[in-house]
């Protein structure tokens, strides 16, 4: 780690789990003034700004690119090479996947799930791009590749098929926009 | 605790989190014959009734009221501030959120998320609620406010977005109703 | 245990918890070369082939037959008595219902929920069977009873009410086949 001082660790939280896929990647850098809790785990070869929060039982994988004052809440888990911004909230319950950008300021409501495989076929990955100050209401999906705009409101139990442009309201399977 | 006697809890298993966004909520009050599984993380600062059983990974924050004889299964959170009555079940990978109201003999299948924040600006927080014996359907979405009422059945998947007559069948997204 | 050799079960995962629902079903049969991580429990009297490798705070329930290499990533429940083939795939934070068969070589994105209880009044209980290489898109719900055909494609947010035939493509809410 290269700075725990201040941070404050549950007991049964894990820092620098191993990465096995990618062994490589050095440590865990872990800003100061991070609060973890248990069940947590924060795999090795990812960097995190200070400030972090996480609930319980959440998961961050190797890879990642984490801005400061990031909250995480429990069980929800950002798989690796994510980049996610400053003052992020990801909530409980929760799936980032792999190749997500998250810009400062977004929120995941809980239940979201980003996704980044159209055929499954486990090719190709390509994450979504949630951009900055962007809402996702509660169990929201939001498909590969898809660019959910600045200040966007995505709808809770929307499913996020194409573009949603800067400040747009969407919402409904598939999402479609509302109003301005 | 109150009374741990007759209860069964997991190593691993936390009673009695520190509640550090309302440190003055005293203690956590479990009632007796508690079954608490590894992983899992009840708060200081809540009231819940004899004869609990969590799951594993299940997380019950502070300020919360429980009745007796409930059940939260594995994976699932209950937010700060529900009133949750008795003989609720709670099933695995459920987001409850702050202030949803639960009444007696309710059930949420798996997967379920209430919300209480309409605009996400995380300004007003209004929880729904879910009156006594009605029936949540497997990854289910409850809108801020909303009243599901007493008997109702919600179909799985559904986005529930205005109140439920009591005994109503809703379902789709967003939730109509379809038969009485 | 039958065979722990060569296996890699990390601090913290629970190998054997008791099945108390169901405690005359024997032991946890875990084949060689697994590779369990922190906080997840696999119950006894379940049969697991080898190359088992899960991710963390997953649950594996009592009763269930899994054949080889199946993954489970994290978050993720595998509810009791489901049969599961061999190089199956369960991503993160998904549930998979009591009674649920899921074929060899399927695939369950992040966030899909199996369900057993079309009344939810948890009298009878049947779960849906994913033929072999069909895959399930992420936050899809899929409907007690139905069957996803062989090489089938589930969209994600699909809610599955109906059969879909072998190698079809399906979506919405309720899903309908889109395109052979």
């Amino acid at each position: 780690l290269s700075a725990a001082g201040e941070s404050e660790i549950d007991p049964g939280a894990v820092l620098g789990h191993p990465a096995e896929r990618a062994p490589d990647l050095g440590p865990l850098r872990l800003g100061p003034g991070a609060r973890v809790r248990s069940g947590s785990v924060l795999y090795d070869g990812s960097t995190i700004g200070p400030g972090l929060q996480t609930g319980h039982n959440v998961v961050v994988r190797e890879q990642c690119a984490i801005g400061a004052d990031v909250w995480i809440w429990s069980n929800s888990v950002v798989d690796y090479g994510c980049r996610i911004g400053s003052g992020v909230r990801i909530h409980s319950n929760c799936y980032v996947a792999q190749y997500t950008t998250i810009e400062d300021g977004a929120f995941l409501a809980p239940g979201v799930v980003t996704s980044n495989d159209r055929t499954m076929e486990r090719k190709e990955l390509e994450g979504p791009t949630i951009r900055r100050g962007a809402r996702i209401g509660c169990n929201a999906t939001i498909l590969p590749g898809v660019v959910v705009g600045a200040g966007a409101l995505v709808g809770a139990g929307a499913v996020v098929t194409r573009d949603v442009p800067d400040g747009a309201v969407v919402y409904g399977n598939p999402a479609r926009e509302r109003r301005p």
